[in-house]
């Protein structure tokens, strides 16, 4: 014997198909739709349902793109910066640094990063556009915006020997302190990476 | 400008509305069911639509039942003993109780617990139909399963209160050292009220 109607089990197993929602989580988001009963269901569910059809990809830097449209406005935007490219593995990236409001050129996500344990290799990532972009756009600058992890570092690697000898330069974000920690508390290859790009004051 | 489609950024909108949930924790999930193009998200939609059409509430103890099911099973079933009743504050209190697998009762949701800073007085519970179930089905005992919260105690005050000198045996759940708790972590409350109802082995 369920414990629970159908149809609030079956809202709990859906939530918690969501990446890290746990039973009681699930439980929890489940049980306050169901008490609240205002408009947050029917808002959910709309958005949802138009969540797939409503996005498409930038043909050029594979950004999210409403549906239809063929080119990001971040890259058809005069004010930004085509020769200056930031190179990150997901769209969300681009947010982050977006919200920084520090960078003024354009972006190339790679959909990704290489991943044997996951088999992602380098030939499912946009790496081939990316070197199609250099040529056609003449790009003088890559910022490798990859996570600092292992799969990062690697695809950040890879794309760097995909680039050859062309005449672009290739750089990657600082290593270094987080803003606010302590000292004591950076792990030593942070502390080694920081002590390593010291700047001059 | 903004930098997500709106298809994405109404998503991540419509999962920030529920509790405990982000931003960053919204475009998680946002991006997590862009990313796996399966039925996930037409399983979330179907559930959320089909939430508070599916679910009832049991007449008679306020547990959540299929829509259009009068009673529910746990107060059905003719394995449960109608004179021990357990009243929790919320179903999925419920719930909790059920997978002991140790009470073989029946329970009584109160809806709430009384809390003057939200506004939930005491006649917004279902307190009055408890009493009414005390005198009707000739209920001996009544288990005060609420919270170990101060909400959760002044509800049960306000419970015992109404029941007045019916000949029913109130109890309420044990307070002392969670399973696994090491003593010097206790919190002091915890700890005195473990020592005052210290028993005998």
């Amino acid at each position: 014997m369920s414990v629970l109607p159908p149809a609030l089990q079956n809202m709990v197993d859906a939530f918690g198909l969501l990446p890290g929602v746990g039973p009681r989580t699930a439980e929890r988001y489940a049980y306050y739709l169901l008490r609240h009963a205002s408009d947050t269901p029917q808002k959910l569910s709309q958005a949802l349902q138009e969540l797939h059809s409503g996005i498409g990809y930038c043909q050029k830097t594979f950004a999210l793109v409403p549906a239809g449209q063929e080119l990001s406005d971040l890259y058809t935007d005069p004010r930004r910066d085509k020769k200056t490219v930031a190179v990150v593995a997901e769209p969300f990236d681009l947010v982050a640094l977006e919200k920084t409001g520090e960078f003024h050129g354009t972006y190339h996500v790679l959909g990704g990063l290489v991943s044997p344990i996951d088999n992602i290799g380098p030939e499912e990532l946009h790496i081939a556009e990316l070197v199609q972009r250099v040529d056609e756009d003449g790009v003088e600058e890559i910022i490798l915006a990859t996570n600092a992890s292992v799969e990062g570092e690697s695809t950040a690697l890879y794309i760097q020997q995909q680039l050859g000898d062309r005449k672009v330069k290739i750089t990657r974000l600082a290593r270094g302190l987080s803003v606010g920690v302590d000292l004591e508390y950076a792990d030593q290859i942070t502390l080694g990476r920081a002590l390593e790009g010291r700047q001059a004051i």
